[in-house]
């Protein structure tokens, strides 16, 4: 863990120091606020134990070593999702000892170092391709270690994985039947649906993945392939799955953060969902102000993804972050409030893709500099 | 330069080897072709020679170290511009002796920051406001360093910058007058406009902007003060710039790349612009092939920024890239082509916020790599 930080220190500008006032820390800065993350960390705990599934929370989100290790210590997650292996490198060094690539790997290199990193931990796969089979199964035998794999099905997302039921059963039984595998379940991951603003839409196509699920599992029952793990959901559907008696492993990875975004996805009555509180946020300054009516602040495209829309300025319903550049936000400020240097955060529209692009997380308590975290696995896309 | 290129080096995941074949490198990765590169390199130089006007290049672009030196020594520039202060201080670090921050730097710890570098390099800097007219002064003396400040004046873009003219002659009079300050000219960059697609709507508005700025230069001249440099311009619309008679120095960034979004904007005869290749690619490989007529690449929103819309694929135009998700990006292939582990170009939509998540730039000649440059100021957004 210490020899992560060192890498990550040596050399680069820091935005803050452990003590300072938030106030003095320097712009753009992205900020968790602690108090709201710990809830939100112990709100999803509480649902999933109630509900009786795990929790194998998602690092794409936050790419941190020290925060996977608070989901794992404190949030009751029995391991970790990445998405890549150089992300999942990262997060074994730093003392992750149950990973899931919840995505395929069939690179030939990529898949040499998936199968060095079993040595150093407990490693599951996502698998569409039989031919991907064969080759997973080289590398485990020669590097003497067991590749978990799950079949991934597409059940909406259109995106990876196979049909649900028999091209499913067709790939499970090759990986039980190969040497240096063992098949331990279904990946069926709606991605689509986890932003869908309508509840009752949002469900439908929930009710349909979770029929899908349950057929193929059932499937794979009768060609004698018991499932350990059948994994999915997201902040946006979780509830969904972890009722439906055929999921029981969670990959939810968003709510500890939250975004723009998921405060636009509605309940059944039809209102923001609130369980999870907005804890990430991108400290700025207003850096220009020449027009009455106008401000310009120090975050741009280079510290927040605008994919899902732009961000919006936390309790504030009287300025509107209008347009955004490179570098630059410009802020409607119809009652002539903001001046120069003041300061605001910004929710990002995508906290995923925003976090990728900053070196730290400065971890505030209050209006308080508690610590920094490295986001030790930003831009460990391969 | 070998110590800014040691402290990224050390701990990351490198993409390539030099000498590697292309196909070989590690997807995503971030390359540039360095034909392509060259070429634009030596085009833009001379047409700026021609046309009897310096060039200050955009380093914002690239934040590479390597890059500027290359467009110092090979490309004619004078110098270089940045955005944010701690993306000047790796430039000067990495001994680029003349940068000029082409924004505003109004927070007292950066300003501070700002003048210690001119210890190490011509500083010259931005200002739109009177009140930091005089912090800038007051750091400027307390160093026993002279910060070269540039009046910007909003020339359209609605960004920063006070009105041409009277507001601009102000704040100019008082640089002139504070101490360990030197009034160095304006700057006066259309942003908004280099991307406008029509030849006629873009000159439109670069003649609006030529005429505030020679209206600007003129009264200032009225008032005595003489602008050694007015400065502005960049790909989408430098040869308004150039032909002008008012301003002298350029500041193109995107030139040496291109990307998706620049082959929209049009020429006079409403034909795609072609004096520049492009030479930036995001190298990618499909990663899921489980529908006959769609395919999933490893490229999605952490490697590329879609601001300005989705990636296009290079030299194919029987396949599209149609939809990205985090990790991902779905292809359409309407005649089944694809692969599993084939490889493909993608071409960016904007290449500024797409350099800004990559660590390393992997330069390749025809099909072999020959250089990894890293992104040295990645990251430094403040």
């Amino acid at each position: 863990m210490n020899d992560i930080k060192q890498k990550l220190v040596v050399g680069l500008n820091l935005p803050a120091r452990v003590g300072m006032e938030l106030s003095q820390v320097c712009t753009p800065a992205l900020l968790i606020d602690l108090d709201a993350f710990e809830a939100n960390v112990a709100t999803l705990r509480e649902r999933l134990r109630t509900a009786g599934v795990r929790h194998r929370a998602h690092a794409k989100t936050h790419k941190s070593v020290d925060i996977a290790r608070y989901q794992i210590e404190h949030g009751g997650a029995c391991g970790i999702c990445c998405q890549k292996v150089a992300e999942a490198e990262i997060m074994v060094a730093g003392g992750i000892a149950d990973v899931m690539l919840s995505n395929q790997v069939t690179d030939a290199g990529k898949i040499d170092r998936l199968a060095r990193l079993a040595h150093s931990a407990r490693i599951l796969v996502c698998v569409d391709d039989p031919g991907n089979v064969e080759t997973l199964s080289a590398a485990a035998q020669q590097h003497g270690v067991e590749l978990e794999c799950l079949v991934e099905i597409d059940c909406g997302a259109r995106r990876c994985g196979v049909e649900p039921g028999s091209a499913a059963v067709t790939i499970a039984q090759k990986i039980s039947a190969s040497d240096g595998l063992k098949f331990a379940g279904l990946q069926a991951y709606q991605g689509a649906a986890q932003h869908i603003r309508d509840y009752a839409e949002r469900r439908r196509h929930l009710e349909t993945a979770v029929a899908q699920a349950r057929d193929t599992v059932s499937a794979l029952q009768a060609a004698g392939l018991s499932c350990d793990i059948v994994a999915g959901a997201g902040t946006g559907s979780y509830y969904f799955e972890a009722a439906s008696g055929v999921y029981n492993e969670m990959q939810c990875g968003s709510y500890i953060f939250m975004d723009a975004d998921y405060q636009r996805v509605l309940d059944a009555a039809g209102k923001r969902i609130s369980e999870f509180k907005n804890s990430l946020f991108i400290w700025t300054s207003i850096m220009s102000k020449t027009r009455d009516f106008e401000a310009v602040c120090d975050a741009g495209l280079k510290v927040q993804s605008v994919d899902s829309g732009l961000p919006m300025i936390f309790g504030r319903d009287d300025i509107e972050y209008t347009t955004i550049s490179d570098e630059h936000g410009v802020i409607a400020d119809p009652h002539n409030r903001l001046r120069l240097n003041q300061k605001l955060k910004l929710v990002p529209g995508h906290c995923d893709p925003t976090c990728n692009l900053h070196d730290w997380y400065v971890g505030i308590r209050g209006d308080k500099v508690e610590c920094l975290w490295p986001v030790s696995a930003r831009g460990m896309a391969f």
